[in-house]
């Protein structure tokens, strides 16, 4: 298995209200059978049925309730980059559930709920360097 | 906001297994304080315990339980590729959720659940083409 994820598909109970919300961010996707794709980077961000997503993953589907148990990150490069994002996202209808704050690490972070609970890490961290087309480097970690 | 993730974080129940389990397909992480960071194409997947990610996120955590709403989907370039790769994470402890069959628009499937229930599809998708760096390119979708 190579080291990569292709796509990630966020299941959604209403895709034209899932596909306003990352619209009013400033993404742009492309809609074919009521599905949303927006390239981001390397791999595609997806908003497909919540119903659908579990069929296709031969799980059963049950409500959302609560944390999912996965979190996406987005790195910026600046504190005041992850403070203006927090507003956009409130803006746009997300549910922040961690203002911003610095940890002992040097990290500022802070978190929302997109409007299906889908929980994103806005993070400025000095330590994870982004490349001018945003993607992530993870540094040699030993000595941390 | 950059049309990007930087991160994927799992939270699971217990590191140790779902590095190796990970590591079992060919992965190789680095641990930093129970924390596991692949790099990713352009983006770090992350093992972190699922209490401290929620916590993290601002969240409840809650036992996991059936669908979280998120399935990553890592493509490949056959269709034996895909078999191939579901046995190898049957063999590490996945459990196969559905089998490889083909679709109606040519696109070749199944799907598994890792050690902590998070849902994976393994794809071949000659309509979405991967680079040879394994990015890959949402294709003009128009028409279809």
């Amino acid at each position: 298995m190579e080291q990569r994820v292709s796509l990630i598909t966020l299941g959604v109970t209403d895709v034209t209200r899932a596909r306003s919300f990352y619209e009013a961010l400033g993404w742009q996707g492309q809609e074919v059978q009521e599905t949303v794709f927006f390239q981001a980077g390397g791999l595609g961000l997806v908003l497909w049925g919540r119903d659908k997503l579990a069929r296709d993953c031969g799980l059963p589907d049950g409500a959302a309730t609560g944390f999912g148990g996965i979190a996406l990150s987005h790195n910026v490069r600046s504190e005041a980059g992850v403070d203006d994002l927090l507003t956009a996202a409130e803006r746009a209808g997300a549910t922040i559930t961690k203002p911003a704050l610095p940890n002992d690490l040097g990290l500022y972070s802070g978190a929302f709920t997109d409007p299906d609970g889908h929980a994103w890490e806005i993070a400025y961290n000095p330590g994870f360097p982004l490349a001018q087309d945003g993607s992530l480097t993870i540094p040699d970690l030993n000595g941390l």
